[in-house]
């Protein structure tokens, strides 16, 4: 696979930063994550915007214009020679004289494989365990992804696949995906302290036709409430929750609700940039 | 300048990380800082029990023992070639498949010239800007800065020199240093939410032969009854703050009590390390 770097298109195993990057010694950069249906990158301009306005809270300039950026995703994808690929854009605050100014970022369009697919699991559901944390900045989709590295051990003990985190008694996001409880045929959703996923957003738009949608601070208390729960992610898609810490929810299976935002929007992405006849 | 870089030594400028390392991709690292005085590390002791503590926390296994590592920084300074010179150390969650499991940290020593020392500026004092912020797992030195760096602008534009995090009505540190104040003859000093700095630890020391020392929470509340304010980090020293936002503190200028520790200090690290007569 290839990546652009800095303006040059070079296999991504041959890419490399200096050490004196701000990214390496102090943390200070973003990124974003998305991927083709049927060779088109899903829902580009609402990834294009969400990252320059990262960018823009950490005063980052963007080196290409969307249209400029779009060649090169062409281009990476014509290279990778497969059906479908992801594509992570990394900027980082680049080289520091002094490891405390910004002169010029480092802007990073990788091409990657697809993370395997794993539709049974869609089906199984997940587990996450709760835990007290806001981050900082979290409409932000900063590199900071502290917890979820620091925790992965003690997760993966308790078979648990992700953290739900609260704060003050509300609930935001996991570490990497928005949530969603059903009440009955409610569908709620936070509205405060989380990235606001693309994802996320489609979904929201599938459930209205079906669904009562209430986009609003969700209580700690609710999730007992709750007769389903789900995450959604551009990886995860629409991933049904069955237990929160102890807590089984509903009855510790996929819900039939959720079930059918998960087919939507599986409908939805394998006709993703077909041209219809 | 030369540094280590998982076991070869090797000039700075060729050092570089593959874009797959998760300090850069997901801000998971750490590090340290420390200098030499009369070619000594200063306070080496203390430095590496805290590196070695925060690895811990990220569970980041290091690969050197202190007497490996210490042997590597006596290499690097013979290879420097200079009286004195700074250490960074950067220890980060290293190349990973999936851009979230850690297989192998990366482990950097960087030598490093000294930053250019301003000694008129210890005598002149700085302004800070007070800043609603507690850090993450504030006792690891992580690589996490985004406040420092992106308001990095705000701060020259006021005159200030920093931000002082306060959350919650208490005051923690600045964003790589300690927070000190004077009432009287009395010092406070927080104890909560800190990285609990090497310097910071000698300057008590020193204090303790002349003042009442107070370590407890401060309220910011206290910010306006303070006489003298200071700041102490392995570059700063001890650094009079003289302006909290709007607030003056004392009369504008550092205060006799600061200046004393300041000297105290600067006795102490100009005599480190020499064998007395």
């Amino acid at each position: 696979m290839h990546c652009y770097f800095n303006g040059d298109i070079i296999p991504v195993e041959q890419a490399s930063v200096k050490i004196n990057d701000l990214a390496l010694l102090r943390g200070y950069g973003l990124f974003d994550y998305f991927r083709t249906y049927n060779g088109v990158p899903f829902e580009w301009d609402g990834y294009w915007a969400r990252f320059t306005r990262s960018a823009e809270v950490l005063r980052l300039p963007v080196a290409l214009t969307q249209a400029q950026t779009a060649d090169v995703l062409a281009e990476l994808y014509k290279l990778a020679d497969k059906p479908d690929i992801a594509y992570r854009f990394v900027l980082t605050g680049g080289y520091s004289p002094d490891s405390v100014s910004v002169v010029q970022p480092n802007f990073l369009i990788i091409a990657e494989n697809l993370p395997k697919d794993n539709p049974e699991g869609r089906y199984r559901g997940i587990k996450v365990l709760p835990f007290e944390f806001v981050r900082d900045l979290p409409e932000l989709k900063s590199t900071n992804y502290l917890h979820m590295i620091r925790l992965a051990a003690e997760m993966k003990s308790q078979g648990a696949a992700d953290l739900l985190y609260h704060k003050d008694g509300e609930v935001s996001e996991l570490t990497r995906s928005n949530f969603f409880i059903f009440k009955g045929d409610t569908l709620i959703t936070p509205d405060q302290n989380i990235l606001h996923g693309i994802t996320r957003r489609v979904v929201l738009e599938l459930a209205k036709k079906d669904f009562k949608v209430e986009i609003r601070p969700l209580k700690v208390e609710e999730l007992e409430e709750a007769d389903e729960a789900f995450t959604t992610s551009t990886t995860k898609w629409v991933m049904p929750v069955v237990q929160i810490g102890r807590q089984i929810v509903g009855d510790g299976k996929p819900g039939v609700r959720t079930l059918k935002l998960l087919e939507q929007f599986e409908e939805l992405v394998t006709g993703y940039g077909l041209v219809k006849a």
